[in-house]
């Protein structure tokens, strides 16, 4: 942490700071500038919080130097994680997609689309069966009859599963059915779910806020790194701006940003990140194409009569054509689509 | 809602659309322009998905006319909402102010902030027992311990009091406690949160997320709304922008535009608003000359020594400056602040 | 400037970046934290550029400490600027309106709206002669006709004139018509315009970009003060950001920010800044309460008939309405409104 | 366009409406909902303005149909744009890299650069000569001296020239050096440069704003499609949002919405996109994967001494990877490098 002192602070002012960075059982390092005093802190600054020293008189400005995060940085972890969902690696050389309904609707709707994204491909199987709709009129989800039918697909096609948890309390029971248990955009810092995951033994899949930065994104998989849990695979999905034309941003930048500064794996969901059918192809290739360990996309047989996100679903045709072109460009990159 | 076909459309794509339309008991429209054939949809718009028309081969574009929320609607109740708060009203003539420290720390930092906050006009008391905190490593509240305390500077001086609930089984045990239950910026739209409060019979404080639209933020409170709860209050404090001065953009406009579309009362929180105590004062005038209901301001009896958010609290002498500044706005715009 | 050495720099990378220090002139200055490496730059960093020390091998990253501008910066001048426009002063107590219509489109259009605002207690008369448009279909302003018109108008009511200058090559004959040169939104990087403007002897209202932080409007007032026009006045008039209910969003913060910052004056325009006419009185009295030094809106005789802006721009009725209102709140502020 | 009314509009306000319709040359359609009453309009919305009608009485809402762009529209022209630069096809199947230093320093230093990127792929050569840079105190450029520099290198390498133009003046100068005149970010809706550059013979580069919608970004393009020059080449080069570990967002999700909406090419500058060298590489493959025509990427011999951008400029050896990596990719999505 650095400290800087106003333009026209007195030798006083600086002795106060000095003292209380002494009293935070940390060591002050004093350096005159032309213009201004600067005080580096010496010692681990995230045990203490920022404002316990921008506040006294006189300081125009403190800088933290370290990351908050720490399990989380490469710093701490050399290499990159790999994820072990139901026998799927997450994170090493392969691109692993994962596809399916947004929301469980039926038995049949669901198992038509797990063979189909399963011969096309797809090695985990997503669906809803809770839903955090924006509207209170919307299809709220099956709930645990959507866990059961999913516990029934994952039977009937080896494919292991995801889906989202939505609070505390619901841990342990989308647990006993999930393989992956996602957290949603909206709950990226539900910090009681959060710490609710971090005591289980499945993997998770971190799925960032609309507007997360991309240290609030690690501080939230600190959450369950601390807590215990190891297994987090983070999940790029869009970020709100001006932009019009898609419903979020896809922000691509942030994978290989993730890729340098954290050991987790990284994939991208273009169905939410774009909200756009029409766009889903180009940008899974461009996800691909600049790092990112795979995909999560949303497949319906009938994307015009689906409960939810019909606009940005994928018909099993499509889909198909999506894996064909993704697994190129993979190839081009040094990695494969197994 | 209205469909748009694409420009080269032909007549049996506009009669696809058309039966879908009827199929889902809607009433079609049709309207032939120079370039684009222009389909009207008759009846209630909200009960129908957006995507179930759009994605019908040749829809160039679907647009919704009706707002998405209904109950919150000025349209549904032409009349300011009043709501009240342990006797307090929010939503009338006067402004009310709400104060106290972001988190609660100890007996003593309470009751002195408490007695402090009184003394120099707010009617309702603030402050956090459960604290959603960035990081894992922070201080995240004293839990039930807090609530209790809240509870005793209640008895002490009489202000009401308003604190966070962070998920849906802890909202029994905060209704047992608090007078007003806040809903945080990031469970804004925590679905199952939203349903849990919409079943208690005490008022909500309802957040505006930080990339929250007016829509998403009225459909929020309708959940609220819809589910059995009319005592809402909104509350703007900043959203998430490029600007880097504030912490946060906080966005003044949705003050009156809320007031044209719904008639729910809106306060302001500048604290969180713009991060930074020498702002909050300016920003506090503002948000009443643009018509707010009342402010929610951090209080710290020490705030470089504040467990949290000691960056954007007031000593309670600049608090009572507060006060007294507002006071002369409220009755510039034809209010009071009793 | 701060250089955070990487957690594996190695002594040698250390002594690289000490040496490149010396070579530009400046003073390094070390500090050995617990795990980084910490070198202060003593001297004018501003005379560097922050990659040409954050390129050297095992450079984690490079913070400057000093601000960028120096003769906008309120350490350079402590007292608040005031701008004289054509005998009116812009900065001090009084809180200036600046009002009239979007474009000049006829001179019965422009002199009802003259003598309209004079009458409601307006004190410069603003008009557009060139129109900066988005589509090149649209109207784009009458030119020199039109600065012909906006002198007419003033010779009439005495009202001094404020007006859009759109690049290099007009500068000269603007400022032969105009009391105060307008530097629009799009054009505050336009550095060949600035460095023009700040060779004459006229004052520039230069107002700040969608998508602008602090720094850089600043630093486009810095080539106005250093090329030698010190008579600048800034504008606030609405942001880029994801809300979907303004056609900008008016960012008031910066208000009080500039206020800390810089010794010059800012205005708001609110006309701009919301894109609606029903959000502008009220926009207006927030302006005044958190600081600003005047207003600068649009009024047209009848805005269903503009030829550009209709939905942003006042009646006379109206605009007489907002200037009375913000008599009141100017006054409750300790300011006044002439 | 279609004209919403308010629930509570009268018959004599929609009569209204309808006859301001017919006076501007249009022909009204009703249609009666349950809850409001919808008014299509029939004609060139394109000659009229929206609020011409929003601000009738009781008009809740006017949404356009038609996009306001025509000649950059691909209804207007099906099949791509090819555009030749200097012999060089933008917009075909191939995929053209176009590379050189931010600024033309020296002539050792561009001669250097134009042969190294020449022997690694690179069809074009860029570099400034006029720079627009936030501060003044920093390097503007050679000027004309950087023109003449820029053409000897052109002689000895044979790679046609993109460099950029600021302001209406000095388009015939650029013109006289350059193949390919770029219109910078900041430029992007300044319309006299705009008009300028469409009396011109020459191929227009169009980078987007950091903060211009899709809408906004083909307008600019349609001034200089309508002025007379369809040469154009549009440019994604970032967006500002709230994201930090990049200097602005590149936004690639626009590489396929305008693939959709226009015939233009569209190429992609990830250093600006970024203004991180260690993400060149990788946004570059993310760019070619989801479509975009070609990139322009700023190399310099030695960055951390460049005069501007080093940040975010690669290494003739990073460079030469970076072709080499994008070929495989261009190759997988079915398109070459030659």
């Amino acid at each position: 942490m650095i400290i800087v002192m106003e333009a026209h602070a007195r030798e006083e002012d600086i002795q106060h700071v000095v003292s209380r960075i002494k009293e935070l059982g940390l060591t002050p390092h004093l350096s005159q500038g032309v213009e201004r005093t600067i005080i580096g802190v010496i010692g681990d600054e995230r045990l203490i919080q920022k404002d316990q020293l921008s506040l006294l008189p006189h300081v125009e400005n403190v800088i933290p130097i370290l990351k908050p995060y720490k399990l989380a940085s490469r710093d701490f972890k050399q290499t990159d994680s790999i994820i072990d969902v139901a026998g799927v690696k997450v994170g090493g050389k392969n691109v692993v997609v994962m596809a399916g309904p947004c929301s469980v609707e039926t038995e049949e709707q669901l198992m038509i689309t797990a063979d189909a994204v399963k011969a096309a491909g797809a090695l985990l199987l997503r669906g809803g069966a809770y839903k955090p709709r924006t509207s209170p009129y919307a299809f709220q989800g099956l709930g645990e009859d959507g866990l059961k039918l999913l516990a029934k697909a994952r039977e009937k096609t080896g494919l292991g599963i995801v889906t989202e948890v939505m609070e505390s309390p619901d841990v342990d029971l989308v647990a006993d059915y999930a393989d992956l248990l996602q957290v949603g955009a909206r709950n990226m810092q539900n910090t009681k779910l959060l710490r609710a995951l971090s005591k289980i033994r499945k993997p998770i899949l971190l799925k960032r806020n609309f507007s997360a930065t991309l240290n609030e994104f690690l501080m939230s998989a600190e959450y369950l790194l601390s807590g215990g849990n190891d297994q987090v695979i983070l999940c790029e999905r869009g970020i709100r701006t001006f932009v019009e034309y898609t419903r979020n941003t896809l922000d691509l930048n942030i994978v290989p940003a993730v890729k340098q500064l954290s050991h987790l794996p990284i994939i991208v969901d273009p169905s939410h990140g774009t909200g756009r059918h029409d766009l889903i192809l180009p940008m899974s290739r461009a996800a691909i194409a600049c790092g990112a360990d795979g995909l999560i996309v949303e497949v319906h047989p009938n994307p015009a009569k689906a409960f939810s996100d019909g606009d940005q679903s994928l018909t099993p045709a499509v889909f198909q054509q999506l894996v064909m072109e993704v697994k190129a460009v993979a190839n081009a990159v040094g990695r494969s689509l197994s």
